[in-house]
């Protein structure tokens, strides 16, 4: 597998994007890795996106042998299907559609409710999705309950798209200065984000903290003053 | 294969339901179908929902040993894993992800679009979401250029989940007094949604069309009610 056949179009700061690279790195798939940075630049500008995500206009984009598939959950499907060794997805076709049920509600729900109640909005809108968010915690809380990963004893596909919680969720804490990972609360969630968080190839592929922070807050920051001046 | 193995709990009226009844026919597999009409009752006294599809609460559940799985695209999935006859996946993981990409396409875009723009909205917002509807119809109206079925010469499951098109929209219209479906405008989707109102086993199982009438008839009027009163 050459590295010229695989291309993943990115951005360091999606946690959409950090989930191929895992499964990629898991598969043990060479690629090259391109950097978009379509927050800086007006998504009209950047012809890589339009050419290959024309509907969307989103990162990742995953080019094999020049075709591009998009959306991260399709894009993990399509690199099990492909690179059968290390399989992400269970084998059981019930545990597949468990997996991508709770792999939806994931995005659908705790990422879309905690992303609002920790960066997009404020006053009662914010006191909603903080209480959506910690309801959402408690029901993955509860699917953790006795196991190591989602899968089970090895990682995979639900714990490759839940990687999100453990590094961007506290940095979004931090970001708010509200905490909702209450490790006494979700005994459960936080060994598993122990596990993720020292799982080599995911801790070694995480963006910097520190740079994190600067961008978020600066998301927190441009919102909140476009509410105060319109 | 025995009927008692496989129930579908669906609601008439739903495109969700009717296209799980689509493939599980296509796959020739045995069902019991149990119509619970979660529209009439609160959902919360709907004591299977409730506990088969605690997380939505939403039909069409597909019971199979006893073992619940929600969401009719996840449905759809399990039953081509499941029952390996009459395939309805593409096989290739290229034209298996560009499948899931446009059935994602058609539920997020197209079909909320339209209903908001047929059923749902009035004014302003109306506006918007029925140009919307037609930009969505002409990228679809482009994807069909030179094919019977999406997948090609036989039906599949992007078949199966777009098949809502030609059946319910053309009652929305009605209900809305709009045309959107404009066949010269859109020959390609015209073409198409003739091969599917052909189709033995879709047009032998689709909801009576004077029936659906009178119900999103009843469903526009209400909003417009409340539109009113509020």
């Amino acid at each position: 597998m050459g590295s010229e056949e695989v291309k993943l179009i990115g951005l360091w700061v999606s946690p959409f994007v950090r989930r191929v690279e895992w499964a990629l790195k898991l598969k043990g798939v060479e690629y090259e890795y391109v950097e978009e940075d379509i927050m800086n630049t007006k998504k009209s500008k950047s012809p890589l996106i339009l050419k290959y995500n024309p509907i969307h206009k989103k990162v990742p984009v995953l080019l094999h042998h020049g075709k591009a598939i998009v959306e991260s959950l399709l894009i993990l499907e399509y690199i099990d299907e492909t690179w059968k060794q290390n399989p992400i997805l269970p084998k059981d076709p019930y545990e597949r559609a468990m997996a991508r049920f709770w792999a939806d509600f994931g995005e659908k729900k705790l990422l879309e409710a905690s992303f609002a109640a920790l960066v997009l909005s404020h006053g009662e809108e914010q006191d909603k999705a903080l209480k959506q968010t910690i309801e959402y915690l408690e029901i993955i809380n509860g699917e953790l309950k006795g196991k190591k990963f989602f899968g089970g004893e090895t990682i995979g596909y639900l714990d490759l798209v839940m990687g999100w919680i453990p590094h961007w969720l506290p940095v979004w804490e931090e970001v708010a200065g509200t905490e909702v990972l209450d490790p006494i609360k979700f005994p459960h969630l936080n060994a598993w984000m122990e596990n993720i968080m020292n799982f080599p190839i995911i801790k070694d592929y995480l963006p910097p903290r520190d740079k994190m922070l600067v961008y978020f807050h600066g998301r927190r920051q441009l919102l909140a003053f476009n509410v105060h001046t319109v």
